[in-house]
């Protein structure tokens, strides 16, 4: 499970500490201005590109690499973004939340990445900052979430071309919370597997696949709860910033959000019953095997009682000396074996 | 189960793309127009019909295949229906909602089938697009849950033909919650089938079923909480389309959706029933078998004991010789093996 | 469990048919009118009474048999119902609900009864028509939930004579619910049997009692959910037809609902306790006879092994010639089972 | 479980029936009026005592025994008090509630007692009348929760002696409410000793006692949750009869009130808790037991076989006759055994 | 598990009486006087030090150790706190509440200390009350949770000491909150140990331990549930005392406790699914256990049975005289222990 990593913990609030891993060597940052006409792309690495100015576009700054605090704090400086705010980007245990400012917007959420081999649910912080001409994207790993979105924005055509920070906002999350789908996916398909695997040979790791399965349906639901909230924030929100034509999108985000949520909600009960069919299964088996252990036994133990009897080595013993004893005896235990077999089928047992 | 399929997963919102399976081999479209007067049928495969106009008609054009999208185009065109509706109708994993538009209304459902056979539930996207003159019902496959309500609309004086789209849309959703019933009463028949086959003779199949079961009010679940949301939206929107002679019905609507949702609710408390009634069958036959062997073992065990004992070769052993040892034995060991059964029957085991 | 039957499914809304099972003969009405001073009764079979007019007396009439639609046509035109009414009290899957109109009340109850011997819970739907000078009561069964109603209208002094529609309409609801008390207490003693039968005697039929008085609450509790909300209703209504005097009898009413809701809560969780008392009290049992097992097998094993050792037939066997070896084994086998059975009594197993 | 009792079902709303278990002897009244400077006491038997008016006094009529209604007719005709709340100081069934009237309020509550060696909760219906000079406590039983209020009215300089009768209800209420602890603290300690038991030595009784806990909070929490709502209900009061520096007070006794309740849902969890350890612990057991048996068996199983073996009467057997068979199958038993004991050990069965 | 310790139940409500463990041997107050320029220090012990006054100085009295009420009653009268406040200062049992007075607020906190050795939960209740001058916090242990607090005072440029007493009194709070969050990484860090545990060894301490962690999770349930509404209040508050810039900062706060709340809703499901883990396991084992014990049963026992048919003392008995009956016998019995292992490795039980 991802830890919670309060460094610091007992700091004052405002101070500058990254409380995440290191994932990435050196950080870096791409910067993509547009408008309707024109598109220009920087990058650098450990400092932060100066874009053009006095125009009419749209920046977008995508930070990677969240370890060396400098750059937050110069992008800080640069945009006027508050201490809270800076020190929520830097917290890797912040809770996805929708903040307003008065000329500014922040988002915090959280990208998640189920590895299928290990069932570890990994889950990553991505902030954003918003204002009327800049996005700007913190995130400390430098897995590309945004590819689509880079693609969309170098076709001259596309909508997000020629709508303002609200929508590429909008579309930032949108891709994030995508990708929410592709884990549902996965883990829906493990839960199938997982059911084959219970019902043709319960093999030994099937408990402890299902107690992760649990584990991680439990992170996304940590994740999706409060970003839920924040997103459906978002969409109410009555901010300068948010256009009437990015409304129905956010709508639209909203409702993904909840369908991430119901679709989670439905997982829980179907892993409980997981784990319902694995406890009868397992019985089922025992009883199985029990039956088995009983039939043999309730057979076997009394024809070993008669053959001990006809072994002891009394002198006065008048069947030892009859002639047909022997097979009398065989005729005896058949019949018993016989009746015992019938009773058992009659209960079945067989 | 069904799977999501977002085959548009990172695409630019906004974008037609059919994310379902392909179920018709022709795309076709029926188109019904009528008033209190008059009906014409027209259909078509591969086109949209052109009907009268200028008059005083109600069209509902019926369109069934979904996979070619430049029908859902050409309509989108001719009905000015928003970007983002269109692509609703084209997204397969859409939950059931409801949307105004100035000039119309959307509405996205979910058709069930239950297969009893493979305990496999099958849902059906259908969305609908109403302004004041059109109500247009998009779906992929072409199984008909509207077959009444075209009997109901060739007979002269029936009320649907009376009203305006409103109510031929309330009617069109109205056939397809009642169709829920049928899938309520199919699974509670299940579960009442369920509960003989545990107590009658538990076979492999019965927990299998039971989870099945399970996953198949899951689903049901995640299709009817939205519906009831967007249901209970239509019965109180002020949208101009909807009349007020139509809104008792839509209340009425709102309560089967109402009912539909307490009876699931009901479901998951007995199916989990089932499965404490399972595990309680199984160790309640599992004590009885254990029961039987303990008996077998308890009783023929010391007996065995004692026969070895006299099988025994020492030279030395008194009770050999003695004329009635083998008989004083016999006295014993049905002593011994009375006394243990009456035990036994004493603490109810047999 | 009462089995839902919209033999109407498909059906054009508005249609009149009866969708319960047919219980009664022969339809009858019974009528009594009365104001402080005097009561008239009328009975008559297979049509409406016509009752005095114009006098200011109020109308109470008592409908049994629904499934001959005619006489629900006629009193549906005398007393000008809503076609969508009418399809309620027909509609025996209806739950139950208050529905006001401008000139008249609706409300839709469902009468319980429980068979203790068979753990079957019968609901019987019973629905009120009440305007400002009549009431009706429409239901299929021929059992009197309101004997003490009609009694009290024969007493000259009671409340109930001197009272309008909204009281009377009360009366009769209150009589209902009185009646689930009733069925609470039969099932608290059911819960309380239950117990003893596990603890005492863990019978075959105990989990499926059990099961069947879930299902049994479960079918209470999806009738008194939709109840309590029309109770609810019903007392909060500003409807012109309900007096200020009978508000304090309607909010007890809605205390008695939310009563029987608490109580079923309650049941939910008691049973769900039993279940857990039932496997705890198996897994208990199977304990005990394992451990017997045990001891036994574990005791004469050993013991079983040491006499067929000298059983053996070995021509080199020293011990076989010894004078005393026979009183030397059972000195030894003593010790052995001796020691086991200390061992056993230290583990708490005897 | 205290049985619900309603004798009074299908009567007439309104008529004076007593519906509990008679358990006081002889009805009686201790009255007790008050104010700053002064006190009064007066005590008797079968009627109402007739205390000083005319004067600023507080008068508290503390009635012991309800089956003889006539006392409580004389008070409710004394001081107006309402039918239906007369109905409700008897019926013995009433969940707790506050009701304002226009010149009084009335309150029903219910005290609790857990015998802790039968493991059963008896409740005790109290019921308060108040208006702005007298507060009338009616209860059944002889039990007094009050010993604490009388206490302190005697000591002069006590607050209650200076204030109204709003703060004297409170006090009384409070004093119930304080109760509720003693049998929180009384439970939470069985639940201690259940857990010790448990672990220790699973006795017979464990189970069902766990089972009685859990009716016990069930019970308790059928009390408390409209208990809380009463309360809630009266500190949020607008009534005349409610001062200002009352409040604070009121707020404390909500405040008592949701305590109890978030103890009780934790007391849920925790007895479930107890299953789930009772569960695990048989287990746990049942497979020690299990391990025990198949290692006894599977040691002396085969060794048994052997000596069986050369216990056979063949003729031609040529071990039988060899110098050391006797001591070489010694040998090969022991390893036998040996190699076993190894095994199991590994298996960690040992 | 703390238990609630109401030596005041039954007391007139307003008495001081302190209701915990005494754990300090000397009551002691320490005085930090501040504002942005200068900063003093006071400690006494039994008596409260005396400030300076007259001055823009914001005051933090800390006081340990609260069995001699005399103190409390001391500040009690300097600072005109409310009687009930007092009371709820000293009783230990307190739920987490925020209050506002006229001129003042009261707030009272749980500190958690979780001793991973025991897996006990420890409370202490923390109380502050705040005017426009002073902060007052009362506990009764010496351990310091403020530690970080005072630091940051002593660092002259800290934005604590540039601000008034709302601030101090949110830094204080946060400084407890912070402190849940070890405790939360505690307990998860336990959860996996137990995981490992379970799978690896089933040792006996597992479910014992289980159920401590479920109870201490509830315990901190309980404590969380109260302070998220109390702190909630906090940050919704429009007292006079809390400044615009403050805002911000309790929002924070009342973020961390929401994502407290959030976490053990999760620890709720992971160790329900640690006991079903447990279960799992053990019913796995034990499957195992009796598999190895059918199979040695089901070899063994006819063996022994044909060994001791061929004991048996018959006088005529064909086989015994054969030549090579005794390796015949072998050859029968190796067929059938081979057909017997082939059998049970194709059911998987090998």
């Amino acid at each position: 499970m991802a830890k919670r990593n309060r460094k610091n913990t007992g700091l004052a609030p405002g101070s500058l500490v990254f409380t995440g891993k290191r994932k990435t060597e050196i950080p870096s940052v791409s910067l993509i201005q547009f408008n309707e006409e024109e598109l220009h792309q920087l990058y650098q690495e450990n400092s932060i590109p100066k874009g053009k100015e006095g125009e009419q576009l749209v920046s977008w700054y995508d930070l990677r690499g969240l370890h060396k605090t400098n750059l937050i704090e110069e992008l800080g400086q640069r945009f006027k973004i508050h201490p809270l705010t800076m020190e929520d980007i830097l917290d890797m245990a912040q809770r996805p939340k929708f903040e307003e400012y008065k000329q500014s917007l922040f988002v915090a959420v959280k990208a998640l990445d189920f590895r299928s081999d290990t069932f570890e649910l990994v889950t990553e912080q991505i902030t954003f900052f918003a204002n009327d001409r800049v996005v700007i994207s913190f995130q400390e790993n430098d897995e590309d979430s945004f590819a689509n979105v880079r693609k969309r924005l170098l076709n001259d055509g596309s909508k997000i071309r020629s709508r303002k920070t609200d929508y590429l906002l909008y579309a930032l999350i949108d891709a994030i919370v995508d990708e929410y789908y592709i884990i549902l996916d996965q883990i829906e398909e493990m839960m199938d597997t997982m059911e084959e695997a219970i019902l043709s040979d319960t093999e030994r790791d099937t408990k402890s696949k299902i107690h992760k399965l649990k584990l991680a349906t439990l992170t996304i639901r940590r994740t999706i709860l409060p970003l839920r909230e924040a997103v459906s924030h978002f969409s109410r929100s009555e901010h300068y910033l948010i256009q009437q034509e990015t409304r129905p999108f956010l709508r639209d985000l909203q409702d993904h959000t909840s369908q991430v949520m119901e679709a989670l909600e439905g997982f829980r009960d179907m892993i409980q019953s997981l784990y319902d069919l694995f406890v009868s299964e397992i019985n089922f088996k025992m009883n199985n095997v029990i039956q088995v252990l009983t039939i043999v036994t309730s057979i076997f133990i009394p024809l070993g009682f008669l053959t001990g009897l006809y072994g002891m080595n009394f002198e006065y013993m008048p069947e030892l000396g009859w002639r047909y004893s022997y097979f009398v005896l065989w005729g005896v235990m058949l019949v018993i074996s016989g009746s015992l077999l019938y009773y058992f089928k009659h209960k079945k047992w067989i």
